[in-house]
């Protein structure tokens, strides 16, 4: 049977442009590669009617209905109520969410207050979804043949929710799996990529082949519909190799999200430590290695020298080329990696030094203009980049530079 | 006349989570501001029975609808056909169009394909809204009492239209404005402003006062309509110094996004100057300060002193203390920060030492145990903080971290 998946979303901030709908974008993905077909996407404010006659709406069209907010503690929060009132079932407390919301504020040291309590009424004879990232329990139900599932707003902890505890309950709906391998590039533009591949992606019907770009990156996925993850994956494993052989060393991982997600444990399969200099980028490498967790084993520290007198003092730069040349330049950049290296006693060091934005800086060069350097046990390496026109934005410069530190690192350590 | 807004999204790539909606989004805020309220938005994908009975609904319960996406050339691009027939209407050419459509191509010269013709099709007697921004041109139309604006799905195309195309024809249809403030509050969680706040929330109706968990915070929103700004601003200030009043120095900004936009020009108007010590904040705290444009002039430079070796070789954490006590306790981030003046010169230091996780460290120290400390010339103040609970997330356990450091600088330069 195919299912129609409808997800309705409930909060006036979202109809007010205060909060962008993410939690839809990312249920949708994870649904697609269940093999569940989202149909609609549906927002309503705080407002019981409206809200009604949304979901009596999506009643009528989807037999799988996935709410996302209106569960919390606060009075304006009525999804519980309402739709379940629309399926003509009474809500009755839960003594076991009570407790483990009771058990929520013990173990962040939070002070509980009563409306949270509220919480704990769920709709009669539901499965509760517990919320191990927040309060608010979700649930799910089945009446005259729709399914209904109920997720907090906020995304960080509808997001897990979904994952862990409403997607193995919709498992036992579906037959067949959509399955995604999904190659990142970093170093050719999304127009690169589908010149290169466009023959191919126009042959391939099962699996399909899509590009998608991001933040200064491409993500390239292969898509197979199959029985089993492990036939889906089978069938995706010829085109990995075949998209391998045009693209080479382009692609610097498969199904991860980010360059410092496969630079951590590659440095830590290569034994090597990482340290780091940081102007324009102003800490974003360090924060981004740290957001990986064992960063610990791999990175030592680093510096982040936002002023001429930092990168003299704690890095060693050479006052007079400071002087003479600047912060901006190529010799500064590669002073302050050799620089890291020694100071915090490091294998490698990456460092950047540019201009951000949303001012050229006072000798006149321009917003892009961005060094980064890697030192290593073998030399010193720099590149120049040019990130700018007037229409970028600081934080796109600061994390292009960022990506271009990472992927010397990766480089690197590949070749090793 | 109360107006009634649905936003309407046309493009399978929304059902799949390939493409984000933040047409919606940026629309929603833009009529927000016009005095328009957004009632309801909907996605469906390209098909045209399920979007006919979408614009059948939408047609139902709203009197201004606004279409994105699904006017392209391509042959899944259909909703000017169907919307146009649910509201009676048959297609018509519009030579105009099609000069523009041909100019389009002309300047950006690329070459047109016969598709790109389909375009100049739209509903008979409609208000054509030009496309300057690509090729597919918009249009706007009055029957049965329900105003519909269709235009294109790209939002750099999508966006600017409606600002200059779009919105001066629904200008037409409005008085008032809806204007908010917003304020910032760390500190307090969302049921407890819920607590004390709620008799007010209930009593206000114009203006409005509701609360929005954000990620570690809380913010809190005063919206009001009226005829103008400025009288809208007017019946906000009351509201605004009463909630001042009961919530105090909780509240750390208004119409601000984060503490860091709130800590960099407070320590410019001070004259201070920071410097940071990172351990399992790693960089984040540093980065923050440096997404804001300006930070030159008050970040002198952080470090970011994720090993051991690292806090004493650099910052000059006892090693006894580190040997005795380990790197996460009280003492370290107290030499962390008084290192960090030293070492980068600065005004003021902030420092963090915690287990961000996922596991507890090898002294057994739990995830969400953090210290942290705040160095200044008068001396140096720590606090203790307990972010953990098995569940939290490393990421959420580094932003609280952060936060609470952003926030002692807050309150020390607000108190100078």
């Amino acid at each position: 049977m195919e299912h129609q998946v409808e997800l309705l979303a409930v909060g006036t901030e979202l109809l007010l442009g205060n909060t962008l709908n993410t939690n839809a974008w990312d249920l949708s993905r994870l649904l697609s590669g269940m093999g569940l077909n989202v149909y609609h996407h549906t927002v309503v404010g705080d407002n019981p009617q409206r809200l009604q006659q949304a979901v009596e709406v999506a009643k009528s069209r989807a037999d799988i209905l996935i709410t996302t907010g209106g569960l919390g503690p606060t009075c304006d929060d009525l999804t519980k109520k309402v739709v379940a009132g629309v399926f003509g079932l009474p809500l009755e407390f839960h003594p076991q969410c009570q407790q483990s919301i009771r058990d929520y504020f013990a173990r962040s040291g939070r002070e509980m207050t009563d409306n949270n309590l509220q919480q704990a009424y769920l709709p009669k004879g539901c499965t509760v979804l517990e919320n191990r990232w927040g309060t608010a329990p979700g649930c799910a139900f089945c009446v005259d043949g729709v399914h209904v599932v109920m997720l907090p707003g906020p995304p960080r902890e509808c997001i897990p929710m979904f994952r862990e505890e409403a997607a193995p309950y919709l498992a036992q709906l579906t037959q067949g799996v959509i399955h995604s391998r999904t190659l990142r590039i970093f170093g050719l533009g999304e127009s690169g990529v589908e010149q290169l591949l466009r023959d191919r992606m126009n042959a391939l019907i099962n699996p399909t082949l899509a590009p998608y770009a991001k933040e200064g990156e491409v993500e390239l996925r292969i898509t197979a519909k199959a029985d089993t993850v492990e036939q889906a994956q089978t069938m995706i494993a010829p085109v990995e190799a075949e998209v391998r052989g045009l693209l080479g060393d382009l692609i610097y991982g498969a199904d991860v999200s980010s360059l410092e997600e496969v630079v951590v444990p590659l440095l830590a399969q290569k034994g090597l430590t990482l340290g780091t200099a940081e102007s324009c980028t102003g800490g974003l490498i360090a924060k981004r290695v740290t957001d990986v967790p064992g960063a610990s084993a791999v990175l030592r520290g680093g510096v982040v020298s936002y002023t001429n007198a930092v990168k003299h003092q704690v890095l060693g730069v050479s006052q007079a080329v400071l002087d003479a040349q600047g912060a901006v330049c190529e010799e500064v950049a590669r002073q302050m990696a050799q620089g890291a290296m020694r100071v915090l006693g490091c294998d490698l060091a990456v460092s950047t030094t540019g201009v951000a934005g949303p001012d050229s800086d006072e000798r006149g060069n321009p917003v892009g203009l961005v060094y980064v350097a890697l030192a290593t046990p073998e030399g010193c390496e720099a590149v120049e980049l040019h990130l700018g026109g007037a229409a970028q934005r600081r934080d796109r410069v600061r994390t292009m530079a960022a990506n271009h530190a990472l992927d010397l690192v990766r480089r690197y350590c590949q070749k090793k």
